[in-house]
């Protein structure tokens, strides 16, 4: 196990009504001119948006709006909002919606301090020093950004999406109520599971030795989302089925399953280059990429750890051949997606061969990707082409 | 699931040669004199004690100690403490051992505070409202207090034992290096494993129907403790085995396993009555009562639930009568406790019956303990009986 430094300071308000805490919370991180950034129209479908601005309005507290923000969210919004907090003197962010909206939420309270561009704070060229307090209500369980400190954006112009680790980007708190999720459609709830899974499972494969509580703790992740994500599908208003996958979103990221391993993913920084040329959703090119990296990793050096995975998270049994039970994990993973009614290869999504060497060369412009098994330029464009 | 409200805010500072970061952490929470609070000769022996005393010397913070505290700290510490923090204006209190010292640091920390004589707070004559701040550095792997927000203190005198749950008392920082746990002797190394699996036992049995995610997560840390506990008996200087019981200890207690659960424990409450009336170490008593205490609870309601921990956890096979299995699972746990070394009734640690009934009592005088199944001076009384 390697050493970490635990920090996990989001307050999260978990559970139905939890919303009645909303006006506190601002208040106590001294909020009194909000920004509300959300995505399309789901939160006003479902009445969320009128409770909020009922909220604020019956606390006193000004409302700005920045809505529209894309399933990628870009960095064009995230300038927008810099913008509207300037021109109005605000002092909270509060996003209300899924990873997106909180991402894109999270770069704009740190580009209210930067003077430049903000797409400098992604590409490395300044760094994020201090933020404006950021508060989310979250509407899809998915990428974990309620609790932690990533923010992905995307600059579709110069085809690039990237991921910015800091620990001021975390919120201050999170409403986590599993019932704003009830009307998440199946395709969403699906992806949001493999992005979900795909956390854990980038957590779980390590090249560090006796991180054992780690990989037993992300088993249990893996499990609930197997668990309940049928049922989510099959009867959307299970609270329950709703509340697990919720939670699962939020620990699989948190730093709960990564401290005290390596953080260098494999498949994420793989995915990204589809969303960035493709604009595809990122569960779904999670769910098609994973079970190809799975195959093209495992070797004498791995084959354990997916021998630990297939038993202890799909339930093989553990008199066979390690081989025998990692491909049977592995192809237990991919029929679980497809199960979901997720895409397993890249012409499901309406990508072909012509970019893949271009997408592979990006993947790896920084060097190789990946700690497990580290990733050149090759190894990426090999899976990508297996995933075709 | 219930709901719940997640806070975590202790800074964990975990491996090797953390101490590094002690003076910096000590100077963020406005300290620059300090109490320390330690138990026995332990720390002297590893050469902790010197290298903190060289590293708040050269950092110029003042030291001022309280050793000598006991196993089951007693008040009498606690107001000493207290009285030197007054006399010497020290705005620090740092504990360096295990649950015994930071237990009683965090009541001088919040005692400092109040005016009045500190077991008041314990008996909830008075409330904690503040306290000055605190950090540890943690040297056995048991009972968590370096994350949570407990403080179990022992009056001999009035036979009391009692435990404080208040978020003021968390730690500000704790600093896990398992290498100081390298000499914890064997008896102590086995009591510290009962105590962190009683916690997580005592959270994964619930009333609480669907937090699914919460037992899946507890059964992972109830396995770390199974693989570890054995090597880390065998081989002390083991770090792998000291690192997974290290972080197991705070993570079973930190509110992972509680949220979205009840709180009300069962095992806990019985043995309190045992330390208070024999003084007896915690770890002992829990790994005595805690199969005992599953055998008196197992019924028609509860059996699938020790369905899924003998299968789950032991590795028990699936397709039995349920009851055969919850059987089995709860004699695996006897058999793992005894493997360890610890007593497994009541009468290995001298205790007999003359003061069961009036233990049986005092457990129970605020009324039934536990949510599980809720147990009455009665029941308690037949636990304790069976447990001779």
């Amino acid at each position: 196990m390697r050493n970490f430094n635990y920090s996990t300071p989001t307050q999260i308000f978990f559970g139905k009504d939890q919303i009645n805490v909303l006006s506190e919370q601002i208040r106590i991180f001294g909020g009194s001119r909000v920004l509300l950034v959300y995505g399309g129209g789901s939160i006003k479908r479902i009445g969320l948006y009128d409770k909020v601005l009922e909220i604020l309005k019956t606390n006193d507290l000004s409302l700005f709006e920045l809505g529209g923000i894309d399933p990628n969210p870009r960095i064009e919004s995230v300038r927008q909002g810099i913008k509207i907090c300037r021109d109005n003197n605000l002092d909270f962010v509060l996003a209300v919606g899924g990873g997106s909206s909180i991402d894109c939420a999270k770069l704009i309270a740190a580009g209210f301090y930067y003077e430049s561009d903000p797409w400098n704070l992604m590409i490395g060229k300044a760094k994020c020093e201090k933020t404006l307090p950021l508060g989310s209500i979250l509407t899809l369980s998915a990428t974990g950004s309620e609790m932690d400190n990533f923010s992905v954006i995307s600059n579709l112009e110069a085809h690039q999406k990237i991921g910015l680790g800091n620990a001021v980007l975390v919120p201050k708190f999170s409403i986590l109520d599993p019932t704003y999720t009830y009307s998440v459609p199946k395709k969403q709830t699906a992806a949001g599971t493999a992005d979900i899974m795909s956390h854990t499972i980038e957590n779980y494969f390590t090249v560090v030795k006796g991180a054992y509580l780690q990989s037993r703790l992300a088993e249990g992740i893996l499990k609930t989302c197997i668990q309940y994500a049928p049922i989510a599908l099959e009867d959307p208003e299970n609270y329950e089925a709703r509340a697990n996958l919720m939670w699962s979103s939020s620990l699989a990221i948190n730093g709960l399953l990564s401290y005290g391993k390596e953080r260098n993913w494999s498949c994420h920084p793989m995915e990204h280059e589809l969303s960035a040329y493709y604009d595809i959703t990122h569960g779904e090119g999670l769910a098609i990429l994973t079970p190809y990296w799975m195959e093209y990793v495992l070797n004498d050096a791995t084959v354990e750890q997916f021998k630990d995975y297939g038993i202890n998270v799909w339930g093989l049994k553990p008199n066979e051949d390690p081989y025998i039970i990692a491909q049977q994990a592995i192809t237990k993973t991919r029929e679980f997606f497809v199960s979901l009614g997720l895409p397993s290869t890249l012409r499901d999504v309406n990508i072909g061969e012509e970019n893949l060497k271009v997408m592979a060369k990006a993947a790896t412009k920084k060097g190789t990707i990946g700690e497990f098994r580290p990733l050149t330029t090759e190894d990426v464009y090999n899976i990508y082409k297996s995933a075709l």
